[in-house]
């Protein structure tokens, strides 16, 4: 096993940061003995390490140290920078470079950045692999994004179930280094059909005369590369595991999941639901050129656009009542706000419970509901509290039990549609998640308004 | 090592749950035949996947099936539900069963739990543990919650430097089983203090002829039980760990933290951000009953009441205005709205990579810059586009100047505060993620009423 590069603690990353800061932070050019020091301090780092540097800098300072990097070492840290950072490393690369640091990279890495590669680039590099290898590059290139198949490597130990401990250890020490993450061997018999894994941890604990079928593990998890990552990620936090034999439909041995895969892309998952919420396509590279961050919002503006407008429409038709009571000009946005927070806490709620599979058929009557309850009692209470408000402001009874009603009348709306929304989507197979935030405050909103302007037109003016 | 119980793939884990479903579907009280069939299922599933049960059942549903899970289990499971649904499982029993139930649980597990439990409980346990046990409590419930401290184990193998790795296999041979997520024993001195770790993936490979210091890993991440999880969960991700000692401050083994504990960290805080987005303040159970619903959200909506009570106001001090030109009502959404999204984009942008301590010191100023050159460039392309259909509907070009240039200050001042926001937070050390939404919101919300209605008072009425 090669030694690692050296692995900073906690504290010293941000140190190793800011001395790289610092030393870019010189008078350009750089002075030969600045781009010396940093060079050292660069080869000393994991690619991790570089990764995160290189996602701190911007642009211009980013592609000197990208330029100090040992060549041997692009292809690694090309598969540890985000997306929209690699994307501009690649930028600065001409094919030659490209094709190298491609070449150091194992199939199934390969294929997670190749997306970003030029096409000529990809089909040089499979020219250059031999026949085994290309096999895996083209199945993990055939599986599509947050499959099992996408995330899965072919770095696995597998052993026939007919042999000993004792040829099972001696195998391994020809091996010399064992792949990263085998925390268990994956037994097989003579057509590579999945029998059960052979844990290390037991192996090592075990009488070696004993046979491997004897003190295999029966009850593994095992995968299919089809299967939904998200539901492999949740096998893998409720089961702790390390590694997970990935088979094909004839319950062949075809490659393994391990736990760094998982934990990438868990985290990135929650990156992009955290993204996504705030309207931003793609995770952003933070020093990115102006328009690529225009190109990278606009389009939720433009829905945003879309629901306002409407929502204004629904106050124009009622400019007449606004006109001869311009209070409700000053009160309408807070019945349509609460509306929304509220419709947003029950979406959330709901939305998360169905992505843990935890909402079924019979019961979606009796979640519609509890919320219709918590839909009462907020109206109750928060419909007092404003139409009290609103009393003191305006001194007008009249308009105060329009406030009450109208934040009630909302409220209830938004627990509605707060229900109806994940569960129509989940009906048809969508993702309950997507854009549901921008569903459910576009119906609060112009439904508030359309509630309280209308009330207010019926009752008072 | 004991066989575990079966572990569900991916469609089991539904179809088991509809198939409880469906037998607790049946006449109330159930009859004997299904409590039997029950029991029988609920005996062979994973403790995760009584978990996962027991959260998708409503409380009536899930009593009966917990009263139906063998006493011995009761503490793995418990440990394994979300902390709402813990509490209605713990209320459901009595001080013995607890008592019972937390004596099977190791100090760190305890740890975990010990928060839900009533003090009486806790003090009987602690009275039965053996001495270093207690102490190992101790220790785990004085790390504050996301610390390293909070979350790690005792259950490493240690094994000492200057024996050879013959002896090491003898004495792991003695132990039997190695416990859960031994990737590596941790090499220590006479003192206890960390010197290195030996992979079990080495040690199998290796000669057992050879010493320990000779062969272990001396570049290894070590944690210390002060540091934030979060830097934790960062270094497992970018060093692919699977487990990482924990020393003291002069250096001794403590303890370790595992990869299993990592991800269940890494879940639920992408949960809580994701709850504490929509304004929940913990994770609920969707069964939860009304008033608890109630309590879990109704301090969001109140401060959302006061931002909208604010922007209300300022809407208040234009009344005049409004009722002159009463198109201002139905226009004066659209400008806060789209100020408020394009500032959610820019302050989730900075949150996140200021999470990942991607933004030093010296690049504020660049990023202010950028993220105020994104704004003029959505200012003139929304601006122009709102200003085009204001006099579309309106045929005033005066308050389409006025609506296109609102619009373009309002995003003016949202990437303002976007930048602002955090940047102030980091500074005083908060954390920059929490509330950040509100706070730019009700910036958008009350600037741009205030904005719009200003300039419209200024050059239109």
């Amino acid at each position: 096993m090669q030694e690692a590069p050296t692995r900073l603690e906690v504290e010293e990353l941000q140190e190793n940061l800011r001395v790289v800061q610092e030393l870019l932070g010189h008078e350009k050019p750089l002075a030969r003995q600045y781009l010396v020091e940093l060079r050292g301090r660069l080869d000393a780092l994991h690619a991790a390490d570089i990764a995160y540097v290189l996602e701190a800098l911007p642009l211009e300072e980013r592609l000197v140290v990208w330029d100090l990097v040992k060549a041997d070492r692009d292809g690694e840290i090309l598969l540890e920078v985000s997306d929209a950072v690699r994307e501009t490393l690649i930028a600065s690369m001409d094919s030659e470079e490209l094709v190298a640091a491609a070449e150091t990279l194992e199939a199934d890495e390969l294929a997670d950045i190749a997306a970003d590669l030029p096409a000529s680039v990809i089909e040089e590099v499979v020219q250059s692999l031999p026949a085994e290898e290309r096999e895996r590059l083209r199945a993990a290139l055939s599986y599509p994004e947050g499959s099992v198949g996408a995330l899965m490597d072919f770095d696995h130990v597998a052993v026939r179930d007919d042999v000993t401990l004792e040829a099972v250890t001696r195998y391994l020490r020809r091996m010399d280094v064992l792949p990263d993450h085998t925390d268990q061997l994956f037994v097989v018999d003579r057509e590579q059909a999945l029998k059960g894994t052979l844990p290390l941890a037991r192996l090592i604990v075990s009488d070696l005369e004993l046979g491997v079928a004897g003190i295999m593990v029966h009850e593994s998890v095992k995968l299919y590369p089809e299967d939904r990552a998200e539901d492999a990620a949740n096998a893998f936090e409720r089961y702790d595991l390390v590694s997970a034999p990935v088979v094909d439909a004839s319950g062949r041995l075809i490659g393994r999941l391990t736990v760094d895969a998982v934990v990438d892309y868990i985290r990135q998952k929650s990156a992009e639901s955290q993204l996504a919420e705030a309207g931003l396509r793609h995770e952003e590279d933070v020093f990115a050129p102006v328009l690529d961050s225009f190109k990278n919002r606009w389009a939720w503006l433009a829905i945003n656009l879309v629901t306002a407008f409407i929502a204004s429409r629904v106050i124009g038709a009622f400019e007449e009542s606004i006109a001869r009571l311009v209070a409700l000009a000053a009160l309408m946005p807070i019945v349509a706000g609460i509306g929304g927070n509220s419709g947003n806490q029950t979406i959330t709620m709901i939305v998360r419970a169905l992505a843990l599979g935890q909402i079924q058929g019979t019961y979606w009557a009796k979640l519609l509901a509890k919320e219709m309850g918590v839909a009462l009692l907020n109206g109750v209470v928060w419909g007092t509290l404003l139409g009290a408000i609103a009393y003191a402001f305006y001194g007008n009874v009249a308009l105060a039990g329009v406030m009450a009603l109208a934040m009630l009348l909302n409220l209830v709306l938004a627990a509605t549609m707060g229900v109806a929304i994940p569960w129509v989507r989940a009906r048809f197979g969508k993702d309950p998640a997507v854009g549901s935030s921008v569903l459910i405050t576009a119906c609060t909103d112009s439904g508030g308004f359309f509630i309280f302007l209308g009330l207010a037109t019926l009752f008072l003016v």
